[in-house]
């Protein structure tokens, strides 16, 4: 159990994942907008209802955001540029290729647990993203998934692991951590800690990790 | 790779969850419904988009639903019901638990593939449903987690399994299984079979399946 112990924490409970990326104002915009969308979806949300959440005009709004897609997008990008920095930091962390896959891979579930309404909203309006800022953000999951994915094949090339797909069995990982903003539910019986523990010690058994 | 190729399959490629349970005009009505709610988002469709997409008005779906909701409840609870019969069959079909789990993972990562798009509806739009429906699927999802979890404990007590939190990892042998609707792409390198055969031999490395 180890490895999630020693895994790199981003931000602090409750925290909103681009609290260290924008000013107060955009940032007290971006949570509104990410409550709305959370709420009614991207496409039934106005800039109206937005302003309203917290005290502006819409025309209050545009001081920050050019529209309602850029509000989505600054979203989007800083949700993804905070879970690349996470996974770099608990790689650069560990000191070895199993280490860093059970760090990263608790850190990427108990994020996905503390920020679930945002991993939702990010997740499931990636089709109405403008291009740019998609092919931006595909561009950072695919870079995560590399970096995943090295780990991988040099654990199987020194022998640690034992994984026929490395592509498969990474997007398997991710997979299962991101899959926590779906159905975690705060205050239950798992914590994201909790749920960073059990999915490192998984983790370890699915790269077939020699102990 | 055995058990995944012992799974039961549930429908044929490019069919849809509920081909065998509701009548063909109802059928394209959910149909164009999903796929409606999978574009714009449930809060942002209307029964009239939902009627244009098969040459109805909207007085003529509600010769069929009474209403928008009435087509996102039938749609959560036919697919919940066949997710739950494909459960159920491949459990039937295995002489034993690791065998069963092994099954069960893959039929369910498969037809999270195949079904993806009606799959991420459900998935996102749970909050939308009318209270009663929701109880109603909230119970098959449960049912669903009962009867994979019988297995895990089966096979604790059997000696052919390791599992310290049959409950937690219940959810995440699910949960991955249920993400692949999320990630999964048609026409890729990975296929519904060829996801669920890996998934399969995932699955029985997280349960610490003797060999």
């Amino acid at each position: 159990m180890g490895g999630a112990q020693r895994t790199v924490a981003m931000g602090s409970p409750g925290a909103d994942p681009w609290e260290l990326l924008a000013p107060d104002a955009s940032r007290r915009l971006l949570q509104a907008a990410a409550d709305a969308f959370a709420e009614r979806g991207y496409h039934a949300t106005t800039t109206r209802d937005i302003a309203g959440r917290v005290g502006l005009s819409p025309a209050g709004v545009y001081i920050h955001f050019p529209s309602k897609a850029a509000l989505l997008a600054q979203i989007s990008r800083s949700g993804h540029e905070a879970a690349l920095q996470l996974v770099e930091d608990n790689l650069a962390a560990q000191p070895d290729p199993v280490a860093r896959v059970r760090a990263v891979v608790a850190a990427f579930a108990a994020w996905h647990a503390e920020f679930h309404r945002v991993a939702r909203v990010v997740q499931h309006e990636l089709p109405a993203l403008p291009e740019a800022d998609r092919a931006y953000v595909v561009d950072l999951r695919q870079q995560i998934e590399r970096r995943v994915e090295e780990q991988l094949r040099a654990g199987v090339a020194a022998g640690v692991m034992e994984v026929s797909d490395t592509r498969g069995v990474t997007r398997a990982l991710l997979s299962l951590a991101v899959d926590v903003a779906r159905w975690y539910v705060p205050g239950g019986r798992a914590t994201p800690r909790s749920i960073g523990e059990l999915y490192a010690d998984l983790a370890a058994r699915m790269i077939g990790a020699r102990q």
